[in-house]
């Protein structure tokens, strides 16, 4: 029998009556016959009213006691669905993330998945019924619950789609897919049917909302077909694979953004050797994830350095550079928090030349400038003023003729 | 070193205030030298609202799932408390009833606890923590989570002291203690400094609402001293135990009451050897617990059989008795529901006469009329009209002189 795990999150769950539509959809694919597991998040804002809970008792409130609090909130949806889907005659069990067998280590509010130990879900889908897992949790070696942090509950599906060997692992969201660009910001923006792994993942993690890249990457790893569609709608959604076609298609395949950008130049830095190290350890000792980095070439043997962090961090990264760039005899630091980033994502462009040379002569045109500029092999990020990204995903849509991608959906 | 189990109320822990002002009680116990594990209800109304959310969802939520529901209750209070004591500098740790090795039975609802596995709990006290446990649930063989359902925490918190051989187990409550009538009643009732298990076993299930009774049996069977006490005051509270000096005290002990009582007769009923249980086996197999049986002596071989329920069970015992009453040639059945239970408890009364008498006439004076009457070596009920459960309440504090009572605590 196939097995096909199905992922549903917060605003899908938001109360009673959107539990029992769920609950309809997941009926309809066991009727299908296909063995289910569910993965559910918590309901609607439930995770934001523990963590509030939470902070009124404890200015830093304890991880591992934070960890166990906001998995509740995954238990009750699930215990709702399972009610739901025996109210409506399919026998169907709810199992918390230590029942599921989702081993993790021991990085309370972050932990990563060590293992799936799938054997309990394998024997209640035997017994027939729909099994319902709680996402965004698992259990140490000790036998303490751990959350998995962002992107949990999907990397829970993908992971269980792994272990179980399912077919597809499906992920039901409030979006219909995966789109060209941003369909707020650009109107006749296309939504594509299928995107490589490599692809989803450049774009998750240059900004795309639809998917956490953690997800993305495990699912890459083993190779696992992850559909991303709508819970409020039949549309087919976009489905995230390894294909074989992907070689021959279209070149530039999205458009996606972030406006999380802030910029930190450190001035008149001595070209020596170490002095990187001297200033992104300790950035990194303090949690801070620096992102691109910038050395400008050296007059005599003076540079500027300069990285990009998240805005939420610029003041502790501030509060970090200040006193070493002052260690160093660099000249002084200077901040810039309004920026954003636009990148081009797509596996053609590897073996393409002159992708970079269009985008950059796009936004040109439209008189934007480009403070930064980064690479991989299938993106091409530029980082511009934040005021000037809704013009630059707007010129770029149309520079790489991406209203007319042809193995994509047309919005209605 | 000395182990010390305290259990707090939902009505304790309502909101933040109240739970960081719980924590202030649970650290000076701990400032004092005893190893601390506290017992903690969901927060105050909690349950209830995830009960309400089951029943949106479904008309018979599942028990199983219903279970694993209202776990997540106490696992939110638990943790809370953890961070408030943790953020005030003491070590702490939450423990879910699985974690803190309560097997159960596989009721769900009201599972029974089968045993208690300490490990994980001394391990923490030795290494200096505070222990926090989930009340009102526990774990099967199959690491399904069950509730223990009614009396839940209390029951936890007396299994818990006596797996871990506590030096006493604390139940902290809304109310300060046990007393000889109930205070809103009774203006001159006095609390109690101390009370044996029986007498609290048969107090509670006749009416008492301070303790539930399966938490006082356990209690009583492994020799646990038991204190209640009020979490709101620095009162002494009331001593359930076992001491010796309750041979020589003071006969009645307590007046209880209870408006919970409704009563069917079956007139009629044809004496014959299997009729009894012709008609309580179907009240059994529906789950309907039946309390007084009262069977009038026979007149021409037939019978009338009296027996009383929970009011909120009355309609269904009803439906049951009538068509068994039909089968077996009675005249019919009759039910009122307009009565209530009044009882006088005392271990002094057992080897005492003329307390019977006292309390009948006591009645009597008041124009009282007395529908049954059941006793036990330590309590005399009578089921009256529940208009006139005050006015018997009154007059029999006075006939025993119970606000007299010497070990006890005048009210304020």
């Amino acid at each position: 029998m196939t097995i096909v795990v199905q992922k549903y999150g917060g605003s899908s769950l938001a109360d009673a009556d959107k539990i029992r539509d769920v609950a309809r959809r997941v009926a309809t694919s066991r009727d299908k016959g296909s063995d289910v597991v569910v993965v559910l998040s918590a309901m609607g804002k439930t995770t934001d009213s523990l963590i509030t809970l939470a902070q009124q008792i404890a200015d830093q409130p304890d991880d591992r006691e934070l960890d166990v609090l906001l998995s509740t909130g995954e238990l009750i949806s699930c215990t709702l669905m399972a009610m739901a889907l025996k109210s409506m005659g399919y026998e169907a069990i709810s199992l918390s993330g230590a029942q599921a067998g989702i081993q993790t280590d021991t990085r309370y509010s972050r932990a990563r998945i060590v293992s799936v130990e799938g054997k309990r879900i394998v024997k209640e889908l035997h017994s027939g019924k729909i099994v319902i897992v709680a996402g965004f949790q698992g259990i140490t070696e000790d036998m303490d619950i751990t959350t998995l942090g962002r992107g949990g509950s999907d990397t829970t599906a993908v992971a269980l789609a792994i272990a179980l060997k399912a077919d597809i692992c499906e992920i039901y969201t409030d979006v219909k897919g995966v789109y060209t660009a941003d369909p707020r910001i650009v109107t006749d923006a296309r939504q594509l049917k299928d995107i490589g792994y490599d692809e989803m993942l450049e774009m998750a993690t240059y900004g795309a909302k639809v998917m956490h890249s953690r997800a993305v990457e495990l699912g890459g790893l083993y190779n696992m077909p992850i559909l991303v569609a709508s819970t409020f709608s039949e549309d087919p959604g976009t489905l995230i694979h390894g294909g074989s076609e992907m070689e021959v298609r279209n070149k530039v395949r999205a458009i996606v953004h972030d406006l999380n950008v802030a910029k930190v130049t450190i001035q008149g830095v001595p070209d020596k050797p170490g002095i990187a190290s001297s200033i992104f350890d300790p950035l990194a000792r303090d949690g801070i994830s620096v992102d691109t980095i910038v050395q400008n070439a050296s007059v005599d043997r003076v540079t500027d350095l300069t990285f990009t962090v998240a805005k939420s961090d610029l003041n502790r990264a501030m509060r970090v550079v200040e006193p070493v760039a002052n260690t160093i005899g660099a000249r002084g630091c200077v901040a810039d928090s309004k920026l954003g980033k636009v990148s081009i994502v797509g596996t053609g462009m590897q073996n393409a030349p002159g992708y970079a040379a269009r985008m950059f002569k796009s936004l040109y045109e439209k008189g934007i400038n480009i403070e930064l500029i980064t690479t991989s092999e299938i993106r091409i990020t530029c980082i511009i003023d934040e005021s000037r990204v809704n013009d630059a995903i707007l010129a770029l849509h149309k520079t790489f003729d991406m209203d007319k991608v042809e193995d994509a959906v047309k919005l209605s």
